[in-house]
Parts: structure tokens; sequence; C-alpha cells
């Protein structure tokens, strides 16, 4: 199944991505799509329905993150072994946890604004991890009944914000905009081998990042079960397990985005994002 | 005004402490103590009840987190010169800022679970700065409009999970229990002047904690305005202010807690906490 968030920011409505490719409306019967409706239950129940029974919902319509209401948006570092080197980092030894502000989080297509003194921003397409279920002290094979699906996610970042204005990254990867998720969350059945996807990001048409979730250190399971050990999951919280090269920052020279750039990312079987920077003086 | 959280964890009622120190309801008039509930406004108007015609609570009776539904739980790391030196690192130049997953939080009595593998867990008496009104590129002049109060907070950290497993502080700092908030939220008209609080924190009946908010580097109203320039703050939003010297980590030699240990802290004219720290094992 493909879950989505459909209609203006703030008023987004439950929906799914027929076969066809027809977006249909899910109000009679969830809420929205968050925490409580990733159980397995409830997906399961989603997934008995006749889709054709649905009420079609007229394109062109704004996507909203596929997920509201999300508790916590943790992120982990350096989770592809290229990328740690054109980071200048070494590979971790374990996973690398920072959070994003879930404030960050906006629609796969809406704007990016650039912040007020940005000089830095740069773009991180990602797998994201949907937690479907509570998760504490989870094993690692059990960590994958705890995943609801999967999305995309650009974890969008500052990187003098996040490397040269003091101590911790969290500064420059928490900023209004930084995080667009979805345009579907895709469940976890729908998915035959997380860990075998091609991904990648253009900026204005030039690939920039090609790679494929082979490359990745520590893969969705295994992050479940690692951060369990460190704090509870609960359904809606979100996992975005780390970019391949090809960031500005690894460019040699390095290379930033301007106002008027657009990016487009997509991972094999989730869906494309597309987004305009704006520069934030000309936000509305 | 002295608001609060009572009863049931995950049933907490919205109340406040009248000046004779009896717990009054506060139920009939608003829903919760959360961001809809910070605004100027209706924090004027609760300030206008007749707290003696408020249903009475009886005592005693747990109290919750002095906020609900926080969006972000923003930590300040080495915000007191002191404290600085005792960890064996540079007073930064500006703030230094991590998150905390709004997961760990817990009443201000609630026990503290010391997590499986912990060997290092520390305690950090704190101000909080509870967000009233949303905040984006705010003058530092205009910043302390945005503060709807102050309460206590207890930054739990676990040193070996924040500082010796890779990478980034937040891993050490969101454990389940490792944000104890409360008791009140005591409204800024209330506090003369937030930079001039005594503070301090026992373990087992022995100072380890005991300064001033004199000794901060940076102070609310700049926070708020220095944070608001990264991302928008909303309201609920909490901002733990860094500690004084005093921590485990800071003792010759380090001194951490086990199972059993008793932490109680406090600010002036924000009240106490008392918090008795339980191996994860006996987690019910």
């Amino acid at each position: 199944m493909k879950l989505l968030r459909y209609g203006n920011a703030g008023e987004e409505k439950p929906g799914l991505l027929d076969s066809a490719g027809v977006i249909r409306d899910l109000s009679a019967h969830i809420a929205d799509i968050d925490g409580l409706a990733l159980d397995d239950k409830t997906l399961r129940q989603l997934a008995t329905l006749d889709t054709s029974s649905l009420p079609v919902v007229d394109a062109p319509v704004r996507l909203g993150a596929c997920v509201n209401r999300v508790g916590k948006f943790i992120c982990i570092g350096l989770n592809y072994a290229d990328h740690a080197a054109e980071s200048g980092m070494a590979v971790p030894d374990e996973p690398v946890v920072f959070m994003k502000a879930t404030s960050a989080i906006t629609g796969p297509n809406d704007v990016v604004i650039k912040p007020r003194n940005s000089t830095k921003l740069d773009w991180e397409v990602e797998l994201g991890v949907v937690i479907g279920k509570a998760a504490s002290y989870v094993a690692l094979e059990e960590a994958e009944s705890h995943i609801a699906g999967y999305c995309v996610i650009n974890d969008i970042s500052e990187r003098a914000f996040q490397l040269e204005r003091g101590g911790q990254w969290d500064k420059g990867k928490g900023c209004d905009t930084f995080g667009p998720i979805g345009p579907w969350l895709v469940t976890r059945d729908d998915i035959a081998d997380p860990l075998n996807l091609d991904l990648w990001l253009k900026v204005n048409d030039k690939t920039f990042q090609q790679s494929s979730t082979r490359q990745m250190v520590f893969g969705p399971a295994f992050l479940v079960h690692y951060l369990s050990q460190f704090m509870s999951l609960q359904p809606g919280d979100i996992i975005s397990t780390g970019t391949p090269p090809g960031v500005g920052l690894g460019q040699k020279p390095p290379l930033y985005l301007e106002a008027g750039d657009v990016m487009s990312l997509g991972i094999d079987g989730l869906g494309v994002q597309q987004q305009t920077v704006m520069a934030w003086s000309a936000t509305p």
C-alpha cells in the first residue's frame, strides 16, 4: 500500500495511491496517517478495502508529509561508507545518531526555504523508516516487525550551521522546511528488500547522488534494534537512515544550493520528490 | 501563576498551585497545559480566576510533566563557564545546541530508569524555558515576550552513550525517563529576573550542584532569539538552558548514579523535584 496525505498544509486528509496511480480518499476509514494508524492490524484492515470504491481525489493536489504527528525524527549520520569518505570522516563503528526538529517536516514537493544567513545549503536523499509498533530493547530478529513502512526523505542540511557554529550537528539540520517526507509511506510488505533499492538525487536535472541501499553500513532492522537500546521508539517516529555520496559538501569545490535551484530525488518504489529553493526573505 | 498537570501518567489533568500551596483543578477552564494554552491571552484569563473557587485536588497526587505535547525539547550545552571547565571543554563562542527525545519526558518525581548497559548515569539541574508564542527570527529585545514561563528540568545524561558511542550527544540524552520536567510551569510575570535564580541538586542528600543562573553564559531571552534564527519555535517547545558545575562527570574521580540513588533538585521559585533511580530490569 502507498499511503499519503493530501490537501493544504495543516489540513491534509489521509489517502492512498491505487494501482492505477490515482489518489483515493481514506477519510471514511482513518482519521489521519499517523502513529494511531500504523499498527499491523489497522494496515491489514486498510489493505482489505476495495480501492475502486474509494472516492477519487482530483489531481493535481498538494501532498503533505506522508506521516503526521511525528514524535521523533531521528537521523543516522555517515551510514554509507563512500559518503563518510567524501565528508572526510571515518566510517563509524556504530551508528551516529542525531535529531531533526519535527518542525522541519514538510510535504515532498513544498518549497525549501534557504534560511537567513545560510551560505552552505545542501541536499541528502535518504531512505526513511516509519515505526509502526512501539520498540524498546528489541532483538535484531524482531526489529523488522516494528517497521510500518518506508518513504523518501530529503535530509536538507546547512553545513555552516551544522559544522561551523559550535558543537553539535542539530543546529544545521532542523531549520524549517529541512525535512520533506514522502510522497508515500509504502508499507513494508510492498518492499521486498529495503537493502536493495536504488536512490538518486538531481539538482537542476544534473545527477549528484546515485547509489543503492546495498551500500548502507547499518540497515533498517539493525537501526530499529540499535536505537531501541537507547530510547523507546513510538508509532509514527521516523528514522532517516543516512545518505550516499554526492552531497554538495563533497563536491570539489563544494557546491551549495541557491534560490531557484530545483532538487528532484527518489527511491525505487517509494516515489519522487521535487523541491524548489526559495530565499527566506521571499517567504510569504 | 504556577501551572501543573496532575494524575496518573497519560491521564493528567491541568491544575494550578494556589498561594496557600493547594493544588486546584483547571479542567473546567482549559483542556491541558500545552501549546494551545500558553499564549498571553489564555494565561491572562487564567490569572483572573478566583482560585478559591476552583476544586481542590486532594494530596498526595502524582505530578506529570508541567507541559504536555512538547514538540521540541532543545538543550543548550556548556552554558555555565564553570561546567564547561569541569567537562574539559571550552566555553563556546555561541550556544551549543542539541535535542532530547520528547519520549524522555516524565513527571518531576517519577522514577528515573537506568538503561540496560548504562555505566555512567549522570544528573544536570537546569532552568527550563517554555515557549508561549511562536518565534521565528525574533529580535533580542522581543524574545522575552515569546516565553510563557520557566520550570525545573533534570537533563539526565548517560555519559558513555553521550561521549563514547560515536559522534553526537543525542544518543546519551534521550533515553526514556531522562527528562523530568516540573513540578510547575511558573509564568514569566512571576519571575522577576530569570538570570538571578539559585539552583541546586543533591544526590542522597549530599549537595553536588549549587549555583545561580547569574553564571549562565547565554540567558533565556538570548537563547530564544538565537534559536529562532535556526528554526521556528512553537508554543509548548522547551529549551533546557544548560547546567552549572557539579555533575557526576566532573567529580574527581567521576561519580555516577546507581539504582536506589535519590536525586533532589530545585530552582528558586520554581519548586523541587525528586527522583529515585531504578535499574531497567526492574521496570514494571
